[in-house]
């Protein structure tokens, strides 16, 4: 496999596989369980942020933004085994949800506001 | 933009861009608040999951699936956000932390076994 | 205040305003970073049973116990910090939703079966 | 049961049991899954205070109020069927952990800002 093609979704998502399978973790990671691994990282990211206001967010210390980078690797190594055991492209999902918001989200009634549709009427 | 191009993460980074920029909800999007949003997001996919056996979130119902796979997308779609605030390459820091896991992870000490690397030896 | 006042959770939330005031803390407890600590303490109890099946998590050894007892600590600490400032009675709202719940998920709809009370009919 | 005695933790701890017994769901409230459906309600609170700034969350709309009152007695009861299944104490564990917290914590070195107490000198 050429360097270049590993560095993106799909060449890491066969490098996962690989890792998995020398390890026999497959046996671990079922869908519901690498979704509680998922969450766990996912808070681990939060857990840097909590007390921080959002300005301070911004402009994380070098270190600080090191963590941060493991965790956000971590998120994304579940996402794409979880993804995977599903079957799901991860790419094509992310573009057919981009599509749907861009309809629910019409610019007109979503600018400069947070609601969410449901909410527009309220 | 070449419909090839936008089929990667770099492409997702630049759509999600010029989505949130037309909304002017870069506002909203502080690394904290991305943060909320994406456990948020991860908790809706465990949500699915939480009152299935193990073998049953291996074989998800054809609408349930189709709903998870919204919940991965939106997954990614904050995932690429944060990241893109934070300056951090996904793919680069994945890629970093697989390697730190092969060594962390030797094939010898992990095999069948889920434990942490600070527990092996208990 | 009597140590038999102070082992319920109107004593817990007393003590905890105490302590957030000594240390000057209420300023980071908005209820807003108060939700994110709480999710990040809840992945810490998820963090124990990710990986082990549901008979295993019904069975954990002693030190992994004790351990899953300091998380389920901090969860409870920080729910009680943020329905205070919230100015929410917690017994209270959990007893209305209790009745909510025994309405919503009749005995002859819901026994035996995990759905969510929008899906009876499916 | 008097309703004195309904409205403690305890008193919730019993009516919560027989709520699962009536229904047939002790099958489903595994440890493992009890703490999923935890995280998944601790989310339900975040989201309401994922686009809103500190201030915001300190001062919700009475509708908005109400909704993050469900969802902290949806949390609340979950932790109650959780800690009831490890045959945990609650009151006592975060009793336990307060005390445990006042040491780690102590009021020179925590007072005004909000570091773990591993980076107290860093």
């Amino acid at each position: 496999m050429t360097e270049d093609k590993i560095e993106d979704l799909n060449g890491l998502k066969i490098r996962l596989r690989e890792f998995a399978k020398a390890r026999d973790w497959n046996q671990f990671h079922s869908p519901k369980n690498l979704s509680m691994a998922l969450s766990v990282e996912v808070a681990e990211i939060a857990e840097h942020f909590q007390w921080l206001t959002e300005e301070q967010s911004k402009d994380l210390p070098k270190h600080k933004l090191a963590e941060v980078e493991t965790e956000l690797a971590d998120t994304l190594i579940y996402l794409i085994r979880l993804a995977d055991k599903l079957n799901i492209d991860l790419i094509r999902a992310a573009l057919n949800k981009i599509e749907i918001n861009e309809q629910k989200y019409s610019v007109d009634k979503a600018k400069g506001n947070a609601k969410k549709y449901t909410e527009f009427n309220k």
